[in-house]
């Protein structure tokens, strides 16, 4: 017996499902254990030209009715008509693979819930970090551990422009020129540049591995239009990177903090080798130390492997997984203020200020790292003390 | 109702096992979706202080013939008795996690056949990697795609002391005795120097990604006990770091070339930045381009959190998984002859010879990399042609 699927969508992402099945469709199916194959592919435009016209339907019925329709591959974005079709596969006991974080952020707990009622799959695995496996090595291999932080660099379009002022002393502005250029940014980047989209990542993966669902609402998020050129050299010299890290810390009183901010990493540290368009999530926990997952972050194919992983786990458990699932959450007092992030941080002062020891002595300033930690209220006020031009974390 | 495991072998990997599995009972049991328990602790030793002395026996029938005790993790490392004790317990239908690459790379496609006959498991993701998620991302998150390569640094103690030598200018022998008192290298450090551990993880991982069992007496090996300071000097120069690397190469005539040696990797290259006892693989395939997963590669709680990872899975999943499993192999005819091996070559040659452009001449002689490509032959060829002093491969 053959298992059906379809694909919402033929934009970027649908079209590389598409794409990966039918190039690797004999190794798919050995992995998945039966035959496999696209039913339907829903797209309100005409595709006059694809190979795959006969499977294009405008009609959402056509597959929410058809019950030989097992498992469904999202790749629509946006909230709506996203959730609506989705949570009506779903009650049709239809599993869900989707790479739509917007979704996965706003709506996560309600899918997961009702996929439980209806004995399937709400997967999203694509929906962070694109080809990088996190969500099931998180829930699964790593089901051992006492997790106590995650810290990622889960943009790639900041990235690419951070790397671009570092390693070619790109001013922002030109950088992000570039990435549009290039298609890594959309002509209104707002939502990549202000950490939006690290924002919503961060808020899935908080919810997944705390068991309550998180909402972007609630997250401080910083992005990096105000980031200049100057900052990332100093930095350089004081032996670090600038990324925008998107991180979650479980804290001593049973509250969680997530955040998403630009932040000083080490040269000592793994993740300040990420650079470009690569993603990379950081687990700590008390078993593993620290491990981390390094990947393509977006685009079609890595995007389309993600799914189609998603899909090829839902065709094979027909039963709920319930480790991958997490509950409402009523009110947000589990979540800390960002008042309690705690770290070292750069400063960047005027040049008339005070040097301390191993300060950078630069001609927009002074730059240095402070040795004793400090929360960031303690740091925004210590900011406005110095009259600084520029305050940043330092990663852990 | 409770599930109860057993733990074979109260050493180092066990005893992190047990450590863990009580520290982090409450929530590995949420995960697992049961109550759980350790039944038996198996080793021939006494542990008279150990607070789980009660559990703990010498008589493997006792665990053998107790039908409570559906699940087992092996943790005693060499292949017999622990091919006899895994080879029982799967006959009896229990499933087992094994941290044992030994054990694996010896007689993994028996051991997952008789898994299949007796509708058990028998899963290994501490084997490669320790902590590392690695096996199980390989065969379901990456299902999608047509894996082409795989290449990692799967051994802590060499990666030790090559970064030793890098960072301190350390001479090999003075490196390998500190890793020995700090407890990274055993007293008879043969199995990791010579590069004979990293061949059994790439055996393990070979049979894995191409479906046939691949022996470690196939898989060309060679370790770092002759690398040299001014190597690891020169290759910084050229913008290389030394890394011992363990690979696995789709050729194009249905063949595949897995290898072990010590390698020149590019600074650009996120692998260059793995240090210390950190292992790291990257996974190279049609739709994920490339993607890395680093982490502590060996060390108690680490290779334990992997175990036990893996014991959770067995809880969970009372049925066969299928796509963790290889065939036999018969001979080994799809196994490429390491003379096909191809990469630019680095050449260190008498200080007597012709510099080529680019070269970095140095009191040891005269070092560069081959602009083209080469086989391995044709590099040996080259090789005692020029009177070479060191030849090592790049990584691409």
């Amino acid at each position: 017996m053959s298992a059906k699927f379809a694909v919402l969508g033929y934009g970027v992402v649908g079209s590389g499902v598409v794409e990966l099945f039918y190039k690797n469709k004999k190794s798919i199916e050995k992995r998945a254990g039966t035959e496999m194959d696209i039913k339907y592919i829903l797209d309100l435009r005409d595709f006059p030209d694809s190979p795959y016209c006969d499977k294009l339907t405008k009609n959402f019925d056509d597959i929410l009715n058809d019950d030989e329709v097992t498992s469904i591959a999202e790749c629509m974005g946006g909230v709506e008509p996203a959730y609506t079709f989705v949570k009506s596969c779903l009650e049709k006991g239809k599993s869900v693979s989707t790479s739509n974080k917007e979704l996965v952020a706003a709506k996560g707990d309600i899918l997961l819930r009702t996929a439980k009622e209806h004995n399937c799959n709400f997967f999203f695995e694509a929906s962070v970090g694109g080809a990088i496996p996190i969500i099931r090595p998180l829930h699964r291999c790593l089901a051992a551990n006492d997790i106590t932080r995650v810290a990622g660099i889960l943009n790639g379009t900041t990235n690419f422009i951070l790397t671009k002022m570092y390693n070619d002393n790109m001013p922002f502005d030109k950088a992000l020129a570039l990435a549009q250029e290039l298609g890594y940014a959309e002509k209104d980047p707002t939502a990549d540049i202000e950490g939006h989209d690290a924002c919503r990542k961060i808020c899935i993966i908080s919810s997944l591995v705390f068991g309550k669902h998180v909402y972007p609402k609630d997250v401080y998020t910083k992005g990096i239009s105000a980031i200049e050129l100057c900052d990332v050299a100093a930095a350089d010299v004081l032996g670090h990177g600038v990324k925008l890290v998107a991180s979650v810390t479980a804290l001593d009183d049973n509250k969680i903090l997530p955040a998403v901010m630009p932040m000083l990493v080490s040269y000592d540290d793994i993740m300040a080798g990420v650079n470009d368009v690569f993603n990379a999530v950081v687990v700590y926990g008390d078993g593993i130390d620290k491990t981390m997952f390094y990947g393509r972050g977006a685009g079609k194919l890595p995007t389309a492997s993600a799914v189609l992983g998603d899909v090829i786990e839902a065709v094979k458990h027909k039963v709920t997984v319930f480790s991958q699932t997490w509950d409402a959450s009523d009110d947000n007092s589990f979540i800390a203020s960002v008042n309690d992030f705690t770290a070292r941080w750069y400063f960047r002062v005027p040049a008339s200020s005070d040097a301390p020891e191993g300060a950078y002595e630069h001609e927009d300033g002074i730059s240095y790292i402070t040795e004793e930690k400090m929360n960031f209220k303690q740091a925004m006020d210590k900011a406005a003390e110095l009259d600084a031009l520029a305050v940043m974390p330092v990663l852990e």
